[in-house]
C-alpha cells in the first residue's frame, strides 16, 4: 500500500485507529477454543466488527511464535484474510526486528513478500545496515522504533549524547539513510511531552503510538503535538479492545470500543 | 542447562565453538531439496559430523521464519534433535527479541519453554521491562546485544553520553537488572580495540562473539583481552564452516573447518 491510499481511508473513515490482535488463549472466550483455529476465528471476529471504524491492524508477532507452528498458521490466516477481504486496511507485522544485513533481508522478505504485511516494525540498536534491508522495499514500511512507551523505555532511549538525546540520533540518522521516505517511527502514548520535539525532527513521517488505554496514555496529549498535514498518526490499542469482553459477546463489546475512540477522533479531525 | 556444565563442556572439548545454523536453501546441496525437510537434514547431517568440535549451535531465525511454516517446522525438529541426541551442547535463539514486558514474557516461553532453547539473544533498546522478563528463567541465558559486529554497529551503540559509550552504558545498566547473573553479551569480533574496556565492565560474563571469518574478526585478536578465568567466550562461526562446500561433501567440509577453529581454539587454550 502507498502511503497516499492510507491517507485517503484515514480521511474517508475519520479514523487513524490501528487495532491490536495481540491473542492470548487465557482470556478469550472458552467456546472458541474448541474451534480447530481458535486465534484465528477471535480475530476474524474483531475484525469483521471493527473493519469500519480502524485503518489498521497490527498483529504482534511474539503472541504468535508463542503457540510455535499452530501460532505461525493463525498468523497467516489472519494476513491473508485480511488482504483478501479488506485489501484498503493497512497491516503492520509488530515484530521489533533487526539484524545483520542479510539476515535483515530475510526477515524483510518473510514480511512483506510471503506473508505480505504493509509493514513491520525494527530495532534501530544494530544501526543503518540492519535497517536499510527493509527500507529498499517500495511501498512497505519500516517503522522503526525511537521512544517506546514501556517504563524501560528511557533507560537507553533517554541518554544525553554529545548534541541530543539517543532516540534523537534515532529519528534524526535514520532519515539520512537510503529510501528513508519508507520510514514511520514508533512513539510511546505515554511520551505527551516529547511529540513537539519529535515533530520538529520529522515532520512529515506516520507515527505509530501504542501505549493509550492500558498503559495509561491519552488521545488528545498525542494529537497535540502528533497530527500533522497528512494527519500522520496512527494510535493503537490492543487489550482496550480486543478484551472489552471475555465473554461471548467480544465482538460487540470490541466495535463498541473502537467505536468511542473513532468518534473521538473524528472530533479532533473536525478541529483541524 | 547452567553455567557450570558449559564450562566443563568448553574444558572437555578444548573448545569454546559456536556453529551457526543460518540455512539458506539457495546454498545446500541439491540433492537435499527432494526430502521432506530439506533445512533440517542440512542441519542434522551438520550437527552429526560437528558436534565433538562444538560446545554450542545457533539458529538464527530469520532463516527459519523465512521459510513460513515449513522453517518454522525445521526449527522445531532441530532443537529436538539437539537437546534429545547431544544435551551436553548449549543451544542458543539467535532471534534478537525484546518488546514490553507482557510481550517479552511471550517470546521468553515460546523459546525458553516451548522450544527449550538454553539462551536467546535480546535487543537492549527498550530497558529494563523489556529485558527483565528473560532474565526470570533461571538456567537459561539471556545473549545481550552490547556491541554487534556489522557495519552500522557504531550508529547509536558507538554514541558518546555524557559518561561513556551508549554500548558501556547497556552493559553496566543491564549488570544492575534483576537476575543478572543469567546475562551474557554479544560483542563482534570485528571490535577487537572495545574487548578490554567490555572485560573490565563485564569481567564474569559469557560473550557470544560472532563475526570471525566471513565478516573479517580475527580469532587471536579477540581472545587476547576476551577470554576470562571461565574462559568466558562462544566464539560463533555460521557460514564459514556449514558453506565450506556446496557439494554433497557439505558435512565433511564443515567439520574440516571446525575442526581448524578447534585447533586453534585448543591452542590458544593451552598458552593460558
Amino acid at each position: 500500500m502507498n502511503k497516499q491510499k492510507l491517507i485517503e481511508q484515514i480521511k474517508k473513515k475519520q479514523s487513524f485507529l490501528c487495532i491490536g490482535l495481540d491473542v492470548d488463549l487465557d482470556k478469550i472466550p472458552s467456546y472458541l477454543l474448541a474451534l480447530d483455529n481458535p486465534i484465528f476465528e477471535f480475530n476474524k471476529q474483531i475484525i469483521d466488527a471493527t473493519h469500519h471504524l480502524a485503518v489498521a491492524y497490527k498483529p504482534n508477532i511474539a503472541f504468535y511464535e508463542a503457540y510455535g507452528i499452530k501460532g505461525w498458521q493463525a498468523l497467516q490466516k489472519t494476513i491473508d484474510y485480511l488482504n483478501q477481504k479488506y485489501p484498503e486496511i493497512f497491516t503492520i507485522a509488530d515484530a521489533k526486528r533487526g539484524d545483520i544485513g542479510n539476515t535483515s533481508t530475510r526477515y524483510a522478505k518473510a514480511f512483506f513478500e510471503d506473508l505480505n504485511f504493509d509493514s513491520i516494525t525494527v530495532a534501530p540498536y544494530m544501526g543503518s545496515d540492519s535497517v536499510e534491508p527493509f527500507l529498499a522495499f517500495e511501498n512497505k514500511f519500516t517503522i522503526l522504533l525511537a521512544l517506546t512507551s514501556n517504563i524501560g523505555g528511557l533507560d537507553f532511549q533517554g541518554l544525553q549524547t554529545d548534541t541530543s538525546k539517543v532516540y534523537e540520533k534515532v529519528l534524526k540518522t535514520a532519515l539520512s539513510w537510503k529510501n528513508s521516505h519508507n520510514l514511520m517511527f514508533v512513539v510511546g502514548a505515554t511520551r505527551p511531552d516529547y511529540f513537539k520535539t519529535i515533530r520538529e525532527i520529522a515532520p512529515d513521517n506516520f507515527l505509530l503510538v501504542p501505549g493509550i488505554g492500558a498503559q495509561g496514555g491519552n488521545l488528545q496529549d498525542v494529537c497535540k503535538y502528533g497530527l500533522n498535514s497528512d494527519i500522520g498518526l496512527l494510535v493503537n490499542s490492543s487489550r482496550g479492545i480486543i478484551y472489552a469482553s471475555k465473554g461471548d459477546d467480544f465482538a460487540e463489546k470490541a466495535k463498541e470500543k473502537a467505536l468511542e475512540l473513532q468518534q473521538e477522533m473524528k472530533k479532533i479531525l473536525s478541529l483541524q
